[in-house]
């Protein structure tokens, strides 16, 4: 592999952001881009990439690696034509900071009973309503990736008893937690679900009303939240709405949805304790994904191995 | 001191916790109560106190020692007739760890935009709004006491740089800390103020038109963002209304007023980016500080030092 190889970029990212971080970019490299249609692609040996052309494989037959725009990579991993290709999924430290930022507020939201404070004090209403404190709510993390595992850090200094839930079982100090095979006995012990798992075939709408219906009843919330920040396509969102208007959940927080963006007249949208956000917990910072694939390639072209690797039998 | 001496206890909390919190509670101690108007006070030699009587001090006129109900003193050291008696203010984890979940909920809410989403959310609109990550915004914590320490570090855990403002210059690892005299150089550093300072003669007011005057400008925020949790009497909520209608300040979280409860007409209430709690940010746990109090008697009558003493001279 020849040093300063190729790129092409095809992210559908907001324009603006893509620009203002190329300068200084993959110095050295010639830097393509899919949106220019008479562009000739058969130079790019490295392909960034968030909703590519369903052409782009065809007009860049040469490519050698793949980086994904997101940390997520069931949309790419859709793509008709997808060549066979190692493909390096975005793993970032900015990335991870902003979803914990998001998952502990939305946690915190929850215990702290945000959407009824605003409430009343739309209404002017001085009223102080009584309340657990974090060590009291256990908070289960699904999903104890690069970013659920940042997540159950903090969580735990916040002082949520913590628990988490992962296909292989890890070993996380001071944080029981459970493999595949120990998803019931997670359940009943948690009061907040927080779902940070890739989509695949085996997550797909695995957040449903028989899920729900096994989280614990009355712990110190007295109904238990459902937070997502995963994909939506993992969670069931009719099951959703039924589980509170049911009784089961007590609220939720979502920022994935099973279609995006979520439509005008989703149910969603005006439930009292459910806090909705666009997809925005953890947006990629275009810069830092820059940086980091330049740093992919330059280990690729060094002989070394490339990191963050999607294991496609897997899915993510 | 003989051990098991007599308890009077006047706390004006909600009966129904004060009643929950008793059995097991200063065992092998008579327990009197103030509220008991035909009751003889005389043999009790400790108070555990919030918002006593006036006569209290008359009808207790043996008492050694005062335990404050709330962690400030301001509304004790104000009461007309206090006895010159050494007095010993509510420290406790549970207290501590409720105001951190406060305090990083309202910077997080700000933050990540949480009264904009809303407003979004009550309109059905889906957009992603652009913003920094913590690590962009200085968080200035002024007060570094038991509750500022403990907000200090959390809030550096979810990525916030944060710096701190207290009367004598404090050492804390990886926190550029200022003293009285650094006020200035404090403020014009801080994206979001944290106020956590007691109630004295020296902190009356200070939070006005001038202080936020100081604070950084085109921060990361664009304005800077004011939260208090300390005490009302700290702050001028007519210069908090004027500086966020005057674009000085871009938002605020208030858990505690000048008056309270806040009258119904303060324009604080349905003010776009401020969110108000009524003084609901730590409230005691009487569980926990009846256990504090009796270990302190404990100590007493032991010979041992009495903790967590106020020092009138200062106010706190
Ligand atoms: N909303 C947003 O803004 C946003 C932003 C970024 C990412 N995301 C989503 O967050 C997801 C997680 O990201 P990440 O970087 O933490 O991924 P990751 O490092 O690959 O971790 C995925 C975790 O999920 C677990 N998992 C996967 N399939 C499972 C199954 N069938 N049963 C049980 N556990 C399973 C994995 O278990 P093992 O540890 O045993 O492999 C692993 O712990 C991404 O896939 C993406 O969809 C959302
Ligand atoms: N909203 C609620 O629910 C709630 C609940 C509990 C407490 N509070 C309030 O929170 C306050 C703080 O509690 P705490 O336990 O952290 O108190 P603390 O341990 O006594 O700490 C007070 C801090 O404020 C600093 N300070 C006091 N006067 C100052 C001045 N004139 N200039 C600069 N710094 C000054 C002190 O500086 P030094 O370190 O140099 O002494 C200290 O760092 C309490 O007084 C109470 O009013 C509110």
């Amino acid at each position: 592999m020849p040093a300063n190889a190729s790129v092409v970029i095809d992210l559908k990212f907001e324009r603006r952001e893509v620009d203002a971080a190329l300068p200084g970019s993959y110095v050295g490299r010639k830097v393509l881009h899919a949106s220019d249609r008479s562009a000739d692609l058969s130079d790019a040996r490295y392909a960034v990439l968030w909703k590519p052309d369903l052409d782009l494989f065809k007009r860049a037959p040469n490519l050698e690696v793949i980086f994904s725009g997101g940390a997520g990579v069931d949309a790419i991993l859709a793509v008709p034509g997808l060549p066979d290709l190692p493909i390096v999924r975005f793993v970032d430290e900015s990335l991870t900071t902003r979803m914990s930022e998001w998952v502990v507020l939305q946690a915190l939201s929850h215990l702290r009973q945000t959407p009824a404070y605003l409430a009343q004090q739309r209404k002017h209403e001085w009223r102080e309503l009584s309340q657990p404190q974090a060590s009291e709510i256990t908070v289960g993390v699904m999903g104890l990736g690069v970013l659920g595992l940042d997540s159950v850090a903090k969580l735990k200094v916040m002082g949520f008893n913590v628990i988490g839930w992962s296909r292989g079982l890890k070993q996380i100090d001071g944080v029981e937690t459970f493999d595949s095979s120990g998803l019931d006995a997670f359940l009943a012990r948690t009061d907040i679900l927080v779902g940070l798992v890739p989509l695949t075939d085996e997550t797909r709408g695995i957040f449903d009303a028989k899920l729900f219906g096994k989280l614990r009843q009355g712990g110190a919330l007295g109904k238990p939240v459902f937070i997502n920040a995963g994909r939506g396509g993992s969670q069931v969102e009719a099951d959703i709405v039924a589980s509170i208007n049911g009784g089961v959940l007590g609220g939720a927080s979502l920022d994935v949805f099973e279609k995006e963006p979520l439509a005008a007249d989703s149910p969603l949208w005006a439930m009292e304790n459910v806090i909705v956000t666009p997809h925005a917990a953890a947006a990629s910072d275009v810069r830092a994904l820059f940086r980091n694939s330049e740093l992919q390639m330059q280990r690729y072209e060094a002989g070394e191995a490339l990191q963050h690797l999607v294991d496609r039998k897997s899915g993510y």
